[in-house]
C-alpha cells in the first residue's frame, strides 16, 4: 500500500484513521481503553534501522524510493483519542490519528497490536476487581502469555484495579507494585518442608506468605504457624477444592491464635470463581492465565479504519467501506459520554461531522467530552506517558466506573453494552 | 525464593527441571512444540543490567549479595528436550533444564512464556493446516496480539505448516516467507476503486492481489478484470456469507475468462471456516485472530517443575508435588515415541529413572527418541537457532505429523490425546 500511494503521490493525502471496536467482547457490558501510553511510546520511538531496510532491500519488498522515505519516517501528526482507563463501547472513537496517508497507515499494525491486547487484558481485569469486591488481586500470569506481553498485561491489569503484580519488569518500567511468592520448587528442593519455611522466614521475616499445599494442607497449616509464629503474615492455597478448604485452613489459623494470618489463594482463577469465594474467608487472590488471556477474548476486536481524507480542493472528505456486515460510519467524530442528573451513563454519544440525519434520540443530559489529545505535531503528551500516566490512568478508571449503573457489574455473560451508542449529526463541535 | 536459596546455600544444589503440559488445549489430539529456538535464543542473552540491578536495590528487592549473584548471572546448564516442530501429548517433557538451582529456577517464567504461547499458536495453526488441505494459508494476525507476540506467531505458524505470514519482521528475523495486501484503506484513500486498483498494479504489476469488497463485490470483480487483464493474480474477500460468495465470485471470474485468477478469503477464519470452505473454489486462506490467539486455547498451559536435585551424597533423588489434582511425576524421564509396523504412533512412552512398579503396558514396537541435546554447558546448539532452525522445524512437523493416525487431524471438538502416555520403568536407560 505505501509503496503503490507514494508512487502515485496518494501518499501524502490528509488522512483521519480511527480505532474502534464493532462490539464488545462477548458477555462485557463496557470496554476498558488500556495500552495508550505504550503506543505513544512505540510510536515516538518507531523507526526503520539499518537491518531492517537491508532486509527490506535485499528483498525487494518496496522500491528504492519507498526505501528512502522508510529511513526518514518519523511520525509527525495528531493523535486524539480516549483517556488511558476510560470505559469505552462499540464505536467509540478511542484513539484518532491525523497524518497523512502513509504516515498514518504504516502505524496501523503497531497500534492495534497494543491496544487489542492491553485493553483485553484490562477489561477482563476489571470484571475480577469487581468480583473481589474489594479484595486485592495481584496479577501472576507472566508464563501464560508471550514475554513481552507479560509486563504490558502486568500494567493493564494494574490500570483496571489490580493491586500489584509479580512481574518486576511492570514494576521497573511503569511503576506497578510487585510482590513475590515461593512455588513449589522452593519446599521441594529443602529436605523437608520444615527446612524451606524456616529459609524463606529466615530471609523474607515472619510477615512472608508461606505456600502450604506442597505435601498436606493441614500439617502444612501448623508447621508454618509453628516456624513463623504469630506474625505469619499469610499463607498461599495453589490447588484443591478451594472454598472448602479455605474455610478449613481459616478455621486452622485461629484455632492455633494466627487471627491476623491472611489467606492467599492463587488456582487458575478467573472473574466466576472469584466471586464463588466470595462467601469463603479468603484474604487476597492471586490471577494468572485468565486475567492475561483477557477471560476468554484474548483480543479486543478493535479495527484502525480510514474515516475521511482531504481531498484535492482542501476539504475533508467522509469515507467508508460499504461492505455487509463490516461496514464503517465514515467521518470525523466527537465522543462524549451523556449523563442523568444522577451522573450515570446513559449513552455514548458520537457527533459525526457532515451526517446529514441526526440518529439516535435528542435526550437531554450532561456530557462529558471524552476525546483528549495525545500526540500534537508528532510529540507524546507527557502527561500520558511512563508511570505517571499509567497512575493517572489507573485514577480516571475508577472515575468513569463510577458512572456506570449498577447492572454493568453484573457478571453472567450473554449481555451486551450497558449503554446503546448513538450516532448524531454535530452540533457546531 | 532465589534470595532465600542463595543464604541457606541451596541455591547451588544441582536441579533437573522439566517443562510438560498435564493435558492438551480442550478438543486437540495431539500438540506441537514451537518457542524452542526462540528460548535458546533468549536464555544465551540473558543478563541482568545497570537499569534492572539498580531498580532491584533501590526497591530492596533481593539482599546485596543476591544483586552480586544476578550481575554475573549467565547459565551455564544443559538443557534437552523434544525438537522444535515436534508434537507432544500430556506428561511429554518437552525441555528439562539441569543446572543449579539458583541458575534454573530464575529462567522459569521466562521458559513458559515462550513455550505456552508459541506452541498455543503452532497447536492450533497445524489443525488449520490440516483443514485447509492442501491450499496455502497465510498468517495476518499481528494486529490481534501483542506487538512482540506478533512475530514469534508468525514463527510458530510457519513451522506448523503456514505457507507465508504478512510479518515482514518474521520475514528478517526468522526467514519466514512474507507476503502483503492492501486493505480498504487503500482504496477509500482514492478518488475511486478504479484509481486505487489502477494505482496497485502499476506498483506491483498484474500479478497481485485485488481487494473487491470494499463497495459492491460483483462490480470489483468487472473492474480488477477490466484493469488487470487476464494476468490478474488473485481477488481477495474479507466479509460477507463467503461460501456463496466465493462461487459467485469464481462463476464471474470464469465468465470474463480469468481462469488463472485465484481467490484468497480472510474473513474471520478459523479451522472450522476453513473445513466448511473445504467444497468452494477458493484458492488460499489468509487468518488472523484464531491463529494467532490459539484459536481459544491461548496458552498451552505448560509448566515447569523441579523433578529431581542431587542430595549432599551425590545422589540424584526425584521429587515431586502431591497436592490434588495438580500432582507431578518426578524423576528424570527418557522419552520415546513406541510406533507400531506400520509405522504409526502407539504411544508416548516415559520410562522414568527410580520408578519402582512399570506402569503402562509392555507392547511392543519400535520407538523413537524424542529427546535431543538443546544447550551443552550454557551454550545452544547452533542447529536449533535462527531461520535455519525454523526451516528444520517446520521439516521436523511434516514428518512427526507422519507417524499420527488419520483420527488425530479429527475436527470436532471434545476428543483427547491420541495416543496414550505411558509411564514406564527405565530400562538401563
Amino acid at each position: 500500500m505505501l509503496d503503490a500511494a507514494l508512487a502515485d503521490d496518494t501518499a501524502s493525502r490528509a488522512c483521519l484513521f480511527e480505532v474502534f471496536a464493532r462490539t464488545l467482547p462477548h458477555g462485557r457490558r463496557y470496554g476498558v481503553v488500556a495500552g495508550t501510553g505504550r503506543v505513544l511510546d512505540l510510536i515516538r520511538d518507531f523507526r526503520f534501522g539499518e537491518p531492517e531496510l537491508d532486509w527490506l532491500r535485499e528483498n525487494e519488498v518496496v522500491r528504492p524510493a519507498t526505501l528512502d522515505w522508510l529511513a526518514d519516517y518519523r511520525f509527525s501528526g495528531t493523535i486524539r483519542g480516549y483517556r488511558e482507563g476510560e470505559l469505552y463501547f462499540p464505536g467509540s472513537p478511542i484513539l484518532t490519528v491525523e497524518a497523512s496517508f502513509a504516515e498514518g497507515v504504516i502505524l496501523e499494525t503497531l497500534v492495534l497490536s497494543v491496544l487489542n491486547y492491553d485493553s483485553s487484558v484490562a477489561g477482563a481485569a476489571a470484571r475480577m476487581v469487581s468480583a473481589a469486591a474489594g479484595r486485592p488481586l495481584a496479577e501472576m500470569g507472566s508464563r501464560r502469555t508471550g514475554e513481552r506481553s507479560a509486563v504490558a498485561a502486568a500494567r493493564a491489569a494494574y490500570i483496571a484495579g489490580f493491586a500489584a503484580t509479580s512481574n518486576l519488569e511492570a514494576g521497573r518500567s511503569w511503576g506497578v507494585p510487585t510482590m513475590g511468592t515461593a512455588a513449589h520448587a522452593f519446599t521441594l528442593l529443602h529436605d523437608s518442608e520444615e527446612e524451606a519455611f524456616r529459609s524463606q522466614i529466615e530471609a523474607m521475616g515472619p510477615g512472608t506468605t508461606l505456600l502450604i499445599d506442597t505435601y498436606d494442607v493441614e500439617r502444612a497449616t501448623d508447621l508454618a504457624v509453628e516456624v513463623a509464629g504469630p506474625a505469619l503474615g499469610a499463607v498461599r492455597l495453589d490447588s484443591g477444592d478451594l472454598p472448602a478448604l479455605v474455610a478449613s485452613v481459616r478455621a486452622r489459623l485461629d484455632a492455633l491464635g494466627n487471627h491476623n494470618t491472611k489467606i492467599t489463594v492463587t488456582n487458575d482463577l478467573d472473574e466466576y470463581t472469584i466471586a464463588a469465594l466470595a462467601a469463603t474467608p479468603v484474604d487476597s487472590y492471586g490471577v494468572g492465565t485468565s486475567v492475561v488471556t483477557g477471560s476468554g477474548s484474548v483480543a479486543a476486536g478493535m479495527v484502525y479504519k480510514l474515516v475521511a481524507h482531504r481531498g484535492d480542493d482542501g476539504e475533508w472528505m467522509s469515507v467508508a467501506k460499504r461492505s455487509a456486515k463490516k461496514s464503517t460510519i465514515g467521518g470525523r467524530k466527537n465522543a462524549v459520554r451523556r449523563l442523568d442528573d444522577r451522573g450515570t451513563a446513559t449513552a455514548e454519544v458520537l457527533y459525526v461531522e457532515g451526517l446529514e440525519e441526526a440518529g439516535g434520540s435528542a435526550a437531554a443530559g450532561a456530557e462529558r467530552p471524552l476525546l483528549v489529545d495525545l500526540v500534537v505535531d508528532g510529540v507524546p503528551l507527557d502527561e500520558h506517558l511512563g508511570a505517571a500516566g499509567v497512575k493517572r490512568a489507573r485514577e480516571h478508571h475508577v472515575e468513569a466506573l463510577r458512572e456506570l449503573p449498577l447492572s454493568a457489574f453484573r457478571l453472567s455473560r450473554g449481555g451486551e453494552a450497558i449503554i446503546p451508542t448513538e450516532y448524531a449529526a454535530e452540533r457546531g463541535r
